[in-house]
């Protein structure tokens, strides 16, 4: 398989690349948190979501401006406004800053005011703005398609690298199955095969993946579990009044025990959480952690 | 379900609209082939191909200058030279012509050339090309994503009409399931689901459903019969040196048993082929043609 | 792929096979049409299920007397009652009887009241009973498992021939996607596939594809198209108090609408309509027939 | 939902189910490993394989005798010998047996060696046999089927639970879905949306998910970080030569990485691992651990 995407292949036995975004880094010994409002709605409430965001560990803001909505009757985002929005809670709170862009004609707008450039699942396989995004040299982060296979989705990355951009995350956010229970199905088995075949670091977005907020922690510990980099995650100060996927998003009150889960599979994991603060390692041994 | 998608919805017991291009016009009690080489290679392929598709019946030539390729490494098509190409051979054979737009940046330039422009299925939710598409006025041929549900793919077609174009023609063309025995599997029930809720036509593509030349005939039958309002057919002088697709494509001796197909089903469903002679209506009684 | 399942693989040019169930005969060139009740729920409606079957062309009465269910507390079929009513209906009719068995405990009591036994979609692979029912030389009817391959499903049938029983007729009834649309998605092309790897028959029940009343014609002429055999239909003299799937049952006021559907379809693909009367062929030539 | 399967259902803030086998319980507090051979072939490898599940912390033995296989020239298992050498092997090593049932009429026969009666996937809905192994009292290992829906699955133990035997423990193994990387995609949503609607264990089969050995640590992980009360490992002295699924078994050197695997998730979740030993709980808090 190798040869059909050279770029972002692994080579045998080769160390898996981290991918550096701010100050923070993402890859391969680290479990990132990014995290904040799936649409910004207004200043304060994307300030808010930020906040929530920062006090759950995470070192990137995510938040959408320009919203790909099914129905075009739907809340398509603030768009450069939105931007603005973003871009002003992301100094005040001083974390980068990742957001979507949907259309080639507003990667260089939406580059201006990101840190990183997301990708989302309906335009994995929209060349063009793949091409266009490939070409700006941020780094990327490429959600995998609704129903992408995993070679689909590793070609995918192949359009950006091959533009020069070789910073991708890819981010896995649950595929479409005929089970209705939730709203897509989490393919955790992508994680170890994408990492086996891919040297790019690889996410998993809990809130996208189920559609519930009930299955956010248990998605979240099970993806760090499988060796995930991390996770992308919802978060909204008053979800029941949200304009966008709010049944998925975690309430202040669910940050704690996101913090906890994301601190205990660093743990037993033994990856950094990468925190603002002086670097911990949190164990070596778990040997000695029992005793 | 009609009000999430008011501008293509099916009023109760209100007919079916129909869709001119050219001087051929798409359902609602026609039989429409639309044919041509999947992409445009060479002047010569792409004149013999179009010779192909007349001589099989079609009455609106399809060919593609923009390729969406999975990878990045394969033919991406001629570009703006192919579209050059498909309208020296439009003329050429006094075929109107379908192509696809796979970029909004590129709208305007391939309306300039196609009298219809096709959405292909990776495209179905680039929300931003539906819009511009939609601005532009001409006939859109709309294909179904490759894991859409029927009511994503009405609501993709709504984003077109919500800009003004109500000429929409929706396609199917396979979906993705676990079965490898054929590239996609064609979901013959949306054709009669589709025409039930939206009054817009509904073609049928054979030839990406099963991506195997042996089932490009029983699959048109059996689109026709369902009650599709046509199908699209990709045909090659010389499939085996097809540079997108050859397996797919049918061959010079492969079009008189297409053209039979199609007269046949236009015979059993009491449908007009829109030939260029004179129209003539095959069958009003079935009981007659027994006897 | 021949080698896996030697025994119904079809050998290259050679011709499909027929199985013949009482005076009647399924396949090659025939067009059958076996129709009944979903569920034997009285002698009475039974009956009248068979009557209406029979003016619709029917030549082979089909009707459950022991039902799978998804949930314990469904009605799960009268069983042996069941198969006595079926016996008698069957008689005072004078139409073969195909019926189905779900426990291998039951293939001999089964066998003994009926003329060909159905192995359903959930036990496509319940190798025991396949093997059991293989064992007893009645002809079989094999539905396809609700996400089984292709493969899988020539396999199953493999199952039965190495017991001794060739005599097996495929049955299509479409495969589980992520379309909510309709209860199964119709895998049309599996018509065409199977008929060029197997020598086997195969239907297509247009009932259980889309769960659907008014789906049964558009998918029941889409078979035949396609090439099936003929078809199998849910018929119920009221289906709205029937005890499973009234749904998609038809009514008697569908009933033309069926067998105008067989007709034309037999006509337009050259094939005979298996009726009691003297054989007649449709057509040899569509030209004439339209003069 | 609840009322659809009331016997299996789980009360609001109800805690949920344990299900003892031999000294064993799985669930809801404890971390169980079942472990042994996917097909018995010889009493020697057998063997074996016990002793490399009980190295790895298997507190009961897993291992077929009767092999569902999907076609008729595959390796069947050894039958009544087979279930002859699992309880010669169960004894030696003391551990309690979990085997499958594939056939009604050998319920009884398998009850008499068995702690615990397997249902395979394949056999989810061969309502029979759910009936008759619900008749025998012995706990019960239900799998989920191919394509199953969660509703299904338990409805499917509803069936079981009908006959008295509420002693059931479901096993999540992957479902059947477009990706061709893996087997199956193990649903791992499935864990924590089950033990929400249901009092029933919920274990994982991280073997038959993925179809892969290197797969099999990273999804035991997440499985146990996702809240699941168990895992169901193949091992095999020697893959190579093995008559069923070698390419997913362990072998003797990747048991280490397995115990850890298991040890270092109860840790996290703060489960007991259920060794024969006296009982230890891994960790009260995890910030002691890390001083």
């Amino acid at each position: 398989m190798a040869t059909t995407y050279p770029l972002v292949a692994r080579q045998p036995r080769a160390p898996r690349a981290s991918v550096s975004i701010g100050d923070s880094s993402i890859g391969p010994d680290t479990t990132t948190l990014i995290a904040g409002p799936c649409a910004v709605e207004t200043p304060e409430q994307t300030l808010r979501a930020a906040r929530m965001a920062q006090a759950a560990g995470a070192t990137v803001l995510r938040g959408g401006a320009y919203k790909p909505r099914t129905s075009p009757y739907a809340f398509q985002g603030l768009g450069e406004r939105g931007l603005a929005i973003l871009t002003e809670v992301a100094a005040e709170t001083g974390l980068p800053l990742v957001t979507e862009v949907v259309d080639a004609r507003d990667a260089e707008l939406v580059a201006a005011h990101a840190d990183m450039l997301q990708i989302g699942a309906r335009n994995m396989q929209n060349f063009g703005l793949l091409t266009a995004v490939g070409k700006i040299g941020k780094p990327v982060l490429l959600k995998r398609g609704m129903s992408a296979t995993i070679e689909e989705w590793l070609l995918a990355a192949e359009y950006i690298a091959k533009q020069g951009t070789i910073d991708i995350v890819l981010c896995e956010r649950g595929i479409r199955t005929y089970e209705p229970a939730y709203r897509n199905t989490l393919d955790i088995a992508a994680v170890p095969t994408v990492q086996r075949l891919s040297q790019l670091p690889v996410l998993v977005d809990p809130s996208h993946s189920g559609g519930r907020r009930d299955l956010v922690l248990p998605l979240t510990r099970a993806a760090l579990a499988a060796g995930a980099d991390g996770v992308l995650v919802d978060v909204h100060p008053d979800p029941e009044a949200a304009l966008c996927d709010g049944p998925q998003a975690l309430r202040p009150g669910d940050l704690e025990g996101l913090q906890n889960a994301m601190r205990d599979m660093a743990f037993v994991m033994n990856r950094r959480i990468p925190v603002p603060e002086p670097e911990q390692r949190f164990r070596t041994d778990i040997e000695s952690a029992t005793h």
